[in-house]
């Protein structure tokens, strides 16, 4: 049951990709196998080929924002049809016995496997579980997909999580491949969305996607008219913030939300958090159930990332082009563009 | 309509109180004046006889946790009687407007005048707003009120705030004014309750109050077997803790919850929040219609704070026993013992 596959691995930390032939694993009862249409690229992938957590296994491919059809059933896989298109996130696989699996939180499983764990997205076939794929919707953009089912989950979750309300003001700071998705799910939301970004020229992009007033995030001046505005404020960016300065942008019970990681340590008092019930917290992606009804509400609001496209032989220019923070705003490999 | 007191004011930041008299100001018409039996000692108290906030007035009279009779009655005020039993917490009043007034939430009150803002609980009469003060189930042991009023709805309000379940796993951080009341309640509560102390003789105490176990605050060896272990930790020291250590048992969705200031910044990684979203937040106290719930909790409950008597002219020894972590564990005033 074994075949063939070829995929684009980094051998180590610094070289480029190249396109390697492997074997894919024997294909289990709860698995499918998908032939990958789309991947998106995402920071996160470069973080592993460079290996910032210390786990990373060369040769390493990379991608977890795969777009595809389903080509194999496993025996165990009953709701799922061939031919079927999917989705698969960050995740390839869970326990699905632990507390937080059977309470439709599989993404807090502590057994679950990363889609990079093995051969990821960057790839023309991957084997996961069944449960991990997410059906799409057929009324939405097949080829734009792909940027929605990591960093897509990752801006829409806390909405739900937290119960963000329908008149809430909200903060994106960093107008990147996440802020630029958090802005759109945010105004389709029924929130007032105010972006945070250093970059001039994305100020209008902001506003295009929905926001309703784009502020530079070092500018002082401009922040002192937030004082205790904010009901939520997400952070997406790696640089340091003044922590205190911007929990004061919080109204009380205010929360504010890390939707990346800060390249240093965060420290704060905790008096600015104290006097007024705020909270600070922090996530990534969802579940299989979660990405399933953030799909329906991004084809609902006709929400759609936007994109640059690349064929999968040009993975290195992209990869070149999101460390020169150039893409606008998520960068997506296909192989047939 | 004016009227003299006397109460225990410090006259700076290093002298011992004294005895002074002094004028009531008008009652207003939505306002009761109160004649106090007792009142509690809160570290909060030491900190702004101290001048911790820059913010002291002297002469400066402490004291927020108040049990007393209603003897004057403003002419709006028509939900209390003459005679009666009432609590008044860390707010003598709110501006009775804003959206959290309006939500039953006036802890939040950007206007909320602090009990201690002007002449506060170490006094025999004091005028605060009616909506400020709490009725005193007659189930009570009315002499050891008091530190419910603060202490007590500072460990109470989180677990209705976040919804902390019957079946959770909680860990209390210090076994104090706070600490000690907090086993009681999360016991009562229906959930398992670590202890963490530092000081040997109070670990018996601590399973006294309901604790499952406990275990010593610094002791590595003791800690490692709660990893990911908790669902909730309440910190109420002052020390410093690694903080990443200590996220790390949590179980996914987790909350470390402040309810007290640690001495200095709180310093941690983000990927300790993000990998399994988990919560920091911070709290103190809760409104008047959460405080006489909790007042009914703690009533069928049977829960009352272990307290140390005084008569008020032994305020000054009281306030050195607090100093030196003697009282055990909250020290309540009285006119009459």
């Amino acid at each position: 049951m074994s075949s063939s596959a070829k995929g684009y691995a980094a051998s180590s930390s610094t070289d480029a990709l190249t396109l390697i032939k492997f074997k894919l694993k024997d294909l289990l009862p709860d698995e499918v196998e998908i032939a990958i249409d789309h991947c998106g690229l995402c920071g996160t992938d470069l973080s592993y080929i460079k290996d910032k957590f210390q786990i990373t296994e060369y040769p390493f491919i990379g991608g977890h924002e795969i777009v595809g059809r389903v080509v194999k059933l496993g025996s165990n896989v009953t709701d799922l049809s061939l031919g079927q298109k999917v989705g698969i996130g960050f995740y390839r696989g869970f326990c699905n016995s632990c507390s937080f699996c059977n309470s439709g939180n599989e993404n807090l499983c502590s057994s679950k496997e990363s889609t990079i764990a093995s051969y990821g997205g960057f790839s023309d076939k991957i084997r996961v579980q069944g449960k991990a794929c997410i059906k799409i919707p057929n009324t939405m953009n097949y080829k734009d997909v792909s940027p929605l089912l990591c960093a897509g989950i990752t801006v829409y979750s806390p909405l739900v999580e937290y119960n963000v309300s329908q008149s809430s003001k909200v903060a994106v700071i960093g107008i990147g491949g996440l802020g630029h998705i958090a802005v759109m799910f945010l105004k389709k939301w029924g929130c007032e969305v105010t972006a945070f970004t250093s970059t001039e020229s994305k100020k209008a992009d902001a506003l295009q996607f929905g926001a309703d007033r784009a502020i530079g995030t070092y500018d002082t001046d401009e922040k002192s008219h937030f004082k205790e505005y904010f009901d939520l404020i997400f952070n997406t960016i790696e640089e340091d913030l003044n922590w205190n300065e911007l929990l004061n942008l919080l109204k009380p019970n205010g929360r504010l939300h890390f939707l990346g990681l800060p390249k240093n340590k965060i420290s704060f008092d905790i008096i600015n958090l104290l006097r007024f019930q705020k909270t600070i917290s922090a996530s990534i992606v969802g579940s299989p159930s979660r990405i399933s009804k953030m799909l329906n509400f991004a084809s609902k609001n006709g929400i759609s990332p936007e994109t640059e496209h690349f064929h999968f032989s040009d993975i290195n220019k992209a990869i070149n082009r999101l460390k020169e923070g150039k893409v606008r705003y998520r960068a997506v490999l296909s192989w047939n563009t």
